[in-house]
């Protein structure tokens, strides 16, 4: 187990009813708000008009920023920027998904930086100084709601990046499971594959020893396994959305990563499809994940992928141990497929014309080698964008 | 899952060599310590030195409570108020186990009474304000490091207490996994004992539904069943210690019992135990432990016996189901005693003399029954003491 410093400030008010807090919190922080969204669901199901509620009723002068697009633009975050500056700012409520967390995030790094935003994403500059942020969460998914990092898209360079900082994390988050009741099929199982991949890319580290950390994993992936059809059957299962919930925010807030080196290796492939093409994030990850998987396995990387197989999908340890890490791969395959999202990047209608574009791309940017766990060159990259047509 | 409000705010500096964070942690909240230690153990083994040249190196004042009792008494928790207000100390070390942070917290709140400290112990005042305090851990058993209780014997009025404050959680936490190498095979055991017995006084829950939290439950008990016997085997083996601590930290921090209802059953009826017989906190755990397992089983918690004795013990599932559930319970036990912990309270030597008494006093104390998952009264604490014997 490596070392580590274990941090996890943001406060979680999770269940139903939570929203009730809101007035309360944000008056520990901030007296003028912007209210950051998405597309009209918020407004849809009844969200928003509790929130505006709140804010009316406890005297908080607010903004808003709506139509922050489900992989969020810069262009959103200098708006909001702009919007912050306008009004004299100084607490920022994102309502949503991780989309409008993440922006959010990086407006709240923008309003003290006086240059453009996308500077910041580039690490061109330095982040300094971060306004306050507090989140209600409407997507299990990305975990934004409880760690300290966000994905910005730049259509015009074609780039996807993260970017973080510890003070980006949110004051609080208030996690109300009955919000995600609408959160349709295709969206719950996205964001079921988008947990699962955040545990598989700390699960398959160099790293042994972090035996803990690895048996959390296990649960968590055990929870999305048991939880996520659950869902999508029955939208208005609050166990299940509840599970999924929680999940979403242990998954990525660090609790798994502590004590392990684990650069991200599917993530950034993924991130590089989504600059290309506007494609569902989870969607992403759930095709190129097992495609990811059956490139890395080797003598090498054979006991990992045994041990998941074991104790994540019950495999019976007397097999041989190829056929376990070949059984653990198909099954992860299948669940994803099971849940109803494609099996391919060509059903999303994605071709070969911009695969060596990206994968040279996504190897650049992360200075010629993609991930720790199997260190993936240009060759290896676009292999597995091929693999996963 | 019941709702739940998550916050953990103790920073954690886990691993090798994080003493080195010591001089600049304290003066973030203070500037005059008392630094709080038990026995010899860590004057023996170099961490007394190592703190005290750091404090010294900082130029950070600081004055000595040292002898601090394994069940710490409300004696020490009263000098250690008198010393900080004689010499207006504004920042708490204990350098220890759980003993010393515990009547390091105690010590912290009552700086801010008037009274005596114990008057708050036994709830007769309440608890304002409190001294921030850090801790430096030597003993991977309480999880006092990173929780907000501390538990206070009180040997005139044979009373051993609970007692706790969210602002109790210490400020930051150093544990290096090296300073428990010198742990003696007897309070590994023990430790590791205490350690489940948090984790299973949690998942023994009347609630259902919360899976993750379940799941991270078992994966720390499975930690401790893999690491307590190398722990004790290789003293110095750094991935068992590392696991094991990390393991007593998350064991009772909040996370696995966030989203239950848990009230806890065996430790108040040892806490009783142990305010009569100046026992191993631990080591009554062990013995209790089993036989309180025995005691609540029955038609109503078969299924959550079932669960633990398939998903911790890796029991054949299509057993009859008590087949499982008292094969649990059995290995429970028969692991405790090949940590080399006594199986009975008549191997310590406690005979039947204050049975009655201690029985009279827990269920008393606790409004008439004791805990929540099978509420027990009187009868019930009686005959778990007398097979315990």
């Amino acid at each position: 187990m490596l070392n580590f410093n274990y941090s996890i400030p943001t406060q979680i008010f999770f269940g139903k009813d939570q929203i009730q807090v809101l007035g309360k919190e944000i008056k520990k922080y901030g007296t003028k708000v912007l209210l950051a969204y998405g597309g009209g669901s918020i407004k849809k199901y009844g969200v928003y008009d509790k929130v505006v509620g709140i804010l009316k009723e406890e005297n908080i002068p607010f903004w808003e920023l709506s139509n922050i697009e489900p992989n969020p633009r810069i262009e959103s975050v200098r708006e909001g920027v702009r919007i912050c500056r306008e009004n004299q700012i100084d607490f920022i409520l994102p309502v949503g998904g991780g989309s409008s967390i993440d922006c959010a995030k990086v407006i709240a790094a923008g309003f003290y930086y006086e240059g453009d935003p996308w500077d910041l994403v580039i690490r061109k500059a330095k982040i300094e100084k971060i306004l306050p942020i507090g989140s209600v969460l409407t997507l299990s998914a990305t975990g934004s709601e409880m760690d300290a990092g966000a994905v910005i898209t730049n259509p015009e360079t074609k780039q996807k990046l993260g970017i973080g900082h510890p003070n980006m994390a949110p004051k609080f988050s208030i996690l109300d499971p009955v919000y995600t009741y609408t959160v349709p099929a295709s969206q719950t199982a996205a964001g079921t594959a988008d947990i699962m991949s955040h545990v598989l890319e700390s699960y398959f580290s160099n790293n042994t020893g972090a035996y803990v950390q690895d048996k959390i994993a296990e649960g968590l992936l055990k929870t999305c396994i048991k939880y996520g059809p659950v869902a999508i059957k029955e939208p208005e299962n609050y166990e299940a959305r509840a599970n999924l919930m929680w999940a979403s925010s242990l998954a990525i807030n660090g609790l798994i990563r502590y004590g392990k080196e684990a650069i991200w290796s599917v993530h950034p492939i993924q991130h590089e499809l989504g600059a290309y093409y506007d494609i569902t994030h989870g969607v992403g990850l759930a095709i190129l994940t097992p495609v990811w998987m059956r490139h890395v396995l080797d003598d090498d990387t054979l006991d990992k992928f045994v041990e998941y197989g074991i104790n994540v999908w019950d495999i019976d340890s007397t097999k041989d141990k190829y056929h376990i890490a070949n059984e653990a791969i198909d099954k992860t395959q299948e669940f994803f497929t099971s849940l109803g999202i494609p099996g391919t990047l060509g059903e999303l209608g994605i071709g070969e014309e911009s695969l060596e574009k990206m994968a040279k791309a996504v190897t650049e940017f992360n200075g010629g080698k993609v991930g720790s766990y199997k260190p993936l060159s240009y060759e290896d990259v676009l292999d597995i964008y091929i693999k996963a047509l």
